[in-house]
């Protein structure tokens, strides 16, 4: 639409895409038809990392060369650690896309991590000036959380994502049988984002892990098979609803999404990043949990259950570096990047949440108090289970 | 909207965005609040161009410092030769918004030519996944093009604008009065491009270039003053109406903008960009009627009074350089650009257009015959005016 006054012209416009969430158990069996009716048609070049190409690459070499010629495709493999999210990876990406001659009607698929899907969907958005691309996660964070997103971004320095895109993707092509050969960290993980989005949204789905997650953790998503499936498709549906309210962050930072994300930046960053994401999450969840409890937001009961499917799960609650002090200064950090306000969110009972803005009434002291539980609590799993965080 | 179906989920969004494009003449006058509202509570990162710096820098200081403290801004300023487009360059305006401090609310504002809004408009698109941008063109060509477009890019080796993407900027400002410290050249540079935008959709415009073009052009666009408001205002206009048809370019590649674009980029590439776009553009759209001419789409007539304004204008009409049989092989590589057709935009009449996709009545033989009738006009110009294009 075109508004012509006197001195202002406003052209406003709008850009629709479509992002399809396909759930594709057994992807790249020689018999499933999903991938190739996707890719057919449009060029792609397929992006996957070192350790993805090495326990994949030949299943997914005899799954394409099964449909060439109909396929047009060229495989890149890319070393894809959390150091590799750096803009030159991005650029190699593009690199790879112009000597395979891929011109705007054509797709960057990217097959890994999350690393590798941010690394593609950057490379996505700015190659010709856009194509399309398609993300298939193979951890569990990745099916779960990561891979259903439109963000993606690449670290500068220390700063975390300080470059990147609000990008949909064409496609998001979720099988559990990835999960098959992750480790059971990964796992665990991955399950501490599921664990988030249950407790911000599906009480069914909560209830789903307390009985069951172990059991999923150990058999690695094999069994029991249905309440693999319903993690997987739960936790997508229920990430994607809540994006959906606000998918370009246009409206505000309040995110229900944001739950384990407010001190977890923090955690990772003291780390070097050798805390993986989904630990720093459990914590960032357990420190919330006690934080609603203390404000009278959440049950102590409810509180409890928490902790103790975290926990069982073999997930920490306590990191031996976290500096109390440090950790209340860090959210001065949070409240800028969410445009001056908190928006801290606590679990009000398994489903529900709230924001807090203000922890005046906690302060230092109490946030101390509440880390010397979880750090007791924490060493009470680690004596029983000798768990290392 | 949400959709959820058994295997298949589809996330549909909708991402809006308003385009804001002022007239304001005079905009670094002191008295002038037009920049400082706009600019006004909101963290800016100006960039501008050395060239922009050495003849507006001083005025710009004064008219912000005026306004301080109640204006946040940095100025950076950026050598943006053409060579400059380049995603280094990108990265060291975004290297300049971190040292700042910017966070997601805040804005990259340009000042400068077509480089630095390319830049500044990609840098706008990464930085934090996207902050708001604000481009003030200070060439002719940026006041009545690149300036008012949502498209941004850079070139890798001989690519030009391999990598970049669509990102409206929240506002153009549009001063007519940096024209008066552009060469002749450049201005004319600048009047190719409202020849192309009349040619396709004003006649009313072509008209008011053909009265007073020579004029406007001579006295730097301050007389006839009418005329100088009459066709920075109506260029915008009639591009920004243009471009609104398919903002995206998600429909198809058959632009009526495309007038003179279909050439242009062989000339500019053989002549190593020496040849500044303008000129190609000119040279294209004399061959664009030419070819109008040949196929019985465009009266003779018309055609030699649009070839007359152009030249004119002290524009050419053909480069020494150029060779039929690659002009004519060039377009195979168009043709990829623009998903598999060639949609030539030739004027059927002033204000009018057809594409043309289907040469072969022409041919090369055709295309020679009429670069060498374009050789003659143009060099009877030549003796004519002592141009050199």
């Amino acid at each position: 639409m075109l508004h012509i006054a006197k001195n202002l012209v406003q052209l406003k416009s709008t850009l629709r895409s479509t992002h399809s969430i396909v759930f594709a158990p057994d992807l790249l069996a020689i018999e499933n038809n999903t991938l190739a009716s996707i890719l057919n048609g449009v060029p792609a070049l397929i992006v996957t990392t070192k350790s993805v190409n090495s326990l994949y690459g030949s299943k997914l070499r005899r799954y394409l060369a099964a449909r060439t010629p109909t396929l047009d495709y060229r495989i890149f493999v890319l070393s894809c650690e959390e150091s590799s999210k750096t803009i030159d990876n991005v650029l190699a990406i593009c690199e790879q896309a112009a000597m395979f001659n891929l011109k705007r009607r054509s797709r960057i698929v990217a097959m890994g991590g999350g690393v590798c899907t941010d690394l593609c969907g950057f490379a996505a958005a700015i190659y010709c000036r856009g194509v399309s691309h398609i993300k298939i996660p193979t951890t569990l964070l990745g099916i779960v959380d990561a891979g259903i997103g439109i963000k993606n971004g690449v670290n500068v320095g220390s700063n975390k994502n300080k470059l990147g895109t609000f990008y949909p993707p064409e496609y998001s092509i979720l099988d559990p049988s990835f999960i098959n050969t992750l480790d059971n960290r990964q796992i665990r993980c991955g399950m501490a984002e599921s664990i988030k989005i249950a407790l911000v949204s599906d009480r069914e789905l909560f209830e789903i892990i307390e009985n069951d997650g172990v059991e999923l953790i150990n058999s690695r998503f094999v069994d029991p098979w249905a309440s693999a499936e319903a993690v997987v498709r739960q936790s997508a549906i229920r990430m994607l609803e809540q994006l959906n309210k606000n998918l370009h962050e246009v409206n505000d930072y309040a995110r229900a999404v944001d739950l384990g994300h407010t001190f977890s930046p923090y955690l990772e960053s003291i780390s070097q990043y050798t805390l993986p994401h989904g630990e720093a999450v459990a914590i960032d969840m357990g420190i919330s949990v006690l934080i609603g409890r203390s404000l009278g937001l959440l049950r102590e009961d409810t509180a409890g259950r928490i902790l103790s499917l975290i926990r069982n799960l073999g997930l920490p609650l306590y990191y031996s570096a976290m500096d109390p002090v440090e950790l209340w200064r860090s959210l001065d950090l949070i409240r800028a990047h969410r445009d001056g306000r908190l928006n801290l969110v606590v679990p009000t009972d398994i489903g529900t949440y709230a924001f807090v803005d203000d922890l005046s009434s906690i302060g230092l002291n109490g946030l101390m108090a509440l880390v010397v539980e979880l750090r007791e609590q924490n060493g009470e799993f680690d004596r029983h289970r000798a768990m290392v965080p």
